[in-house]
């Protein structure tokens, strides 16, 4: 069987930098789940010694403390630095250029109005930088905000621009001026791209990531669009021989939270049927 | 005839401010039309000896100036000053206020788009602040302008706020930066808001204003949607003592570019009735 991986497909630029620094940073902790998959956090441990904390108090016994790629408040940051912890910074500059604007912006008065989901880390993070924060979700959750004359807004990096855009019209309306910091990452679209071009050429589609990532299964819908004979596998083993008879060309995609080891198993046996 | 006047109607308050300023300086020159109204230019000359110079050349000979409600350009302003005019500036406040923000954008680096029509005097006089600026009317002239990294954007004051919101929109999923400033003044909107309440509790409607007066036509089509016995007039004379009859209560209001003594002859005539 040939085979043909999308474009772009499964880890962003900041989740790869944020496994290399835990990769060069043996026996460290990581200061929340370093990124959101645990098959690759077991991995770290297993082959790394890098372990998890959950909390300050949890890796209070680790001289080498890993900040996660979503970030951290800039409270628990500070407590870390005075506690003499060695902080080793994984943050994703996606995410570090918001906490930046943030802290900016509210030393300059402006209101500071983060476009997210409140339990997030990343957003608890971004918005912790801030004095006069308010967080909001929806085009319904800005119109109940009390607005003041002079407004910063960031988004959370996953956000869509359509909704941010609507969000910052409001604002503008409502507002003398509206500071609007476009703070959203692309990399899970440019996945999306890739796999709708992808399954326009291919005979059958293999989407590699988790049964539950709301970013995968948005992959296989999109594929399913172009390439009826589209499948999701968590790994190699749940893949079967019968979907890939009388098919000559095969693509592959991963979900943003999908491991290149894992995908690479999934090729490597795809390409021996 | 019992007569209601709208909450809102007629001048608002920079056309208002100009012409007290035109009063104030009898014999002055005014560069440009002080406000978009030929009865009222024509009555500041006869009452006030206030005449009209359409450039730089037509106002040279007279010592003191009225800079328009529209406002004109930077470099005209410089010219008037250097030659020793003693300028009289009844731009606006609401005008003069994107004037500023262009001047100040533009030197903080920003690239400037001006949301309006580029043949208005106001968007040509806004516009002269900035070294870096484009003017646009509508979000498909915004798509084919080159945007750079960190734009800021203001309104002519006349236009909607929803087309502004989408103009704003685009700019920010296209840049880092967008620097929103809502220049919208809202006079127009509130005599629309005004009349629509109105309308609604009387007998007849009148509507004063130039039959060629988009804003009028406005108004009087808002009115047709709550009171079917709606009518525009220009002035006094043209008002039929037949629409009146049988009816209890008139509304009145009147297009932005109406001066009161306009809509007083009608008043005192449809009171007579």
């Amino acid at each position: 069987m040939q085979v043909k991986l999308a474009q772009k497909y499964g880890f962003c630029f900041g989740v790869k930098r944020a496994i290399q620094i835990a990769e060069d940073n043996r026996n460290a902790i990581t200061f929340g789940p370093l990124i959101h998959n645990a098959k690759e956090i077991d991995r770290l441990k297993r082959d790394f010694g890098v372990t998890l904390g959950e909390n300050l108090e949890e890796v209070q016994e680790c001289d080498n403390v890993i900040v996660r790629t979503h970030g951290i408040t800039k409270g628990d940051l500070e407590i870390l630095k005075e506690r003499g912890n060695n902080v080793i910074d994984a943050t994703c500059p996606f995410v570090t250029k918001p906490q930046k604007i943030v802290k900016k912006m509210s030393q300059e008065g402006y209101q500071i109005i983060v476009f997210g989901d409140r339990n997030h880390p990343e957003v608890k993070g971004v918005a912790s930088y801030g004095e006069n924060v308010e967080i909001v979700a929806s085009v319904d959750e800005i119109a109940q905000c009390k607005l003041q004359k002079k407004v910063a807004l960031v988004s959370q990096t996953t956000k869509q621009i359509k909704q941010f855009g609507e969000i910052a019209a409001f604002i503008i309306s409502q507002t003398n001026e509206a500071r609007v910091f476009n703070t959203i990452c692309n990399a899970t679209f440019e996945n999306q791209s890739a796999v709708l071009e992808l399954s326009k050429e291919v005979d059958i589609m293999i989407i590699v990531g988790g049964k539950n990532s709301s970013n995968t299964k948005q992959l296989l819908k999109i594929a399913q669009n172009y390439c009826e004979n589209s499948y999701l596998v968590e790994d190699k083993n749940e893949l079967q021989e019968q979907w890939f008879k009388g098919k000559k060309l095969c693509g592959i995609t991963a979900g943003a939270s999908t491991p290149d080891w894992i995908i690479e198993g999934v090729r490597e046996k795809i390409e021996q049927f």
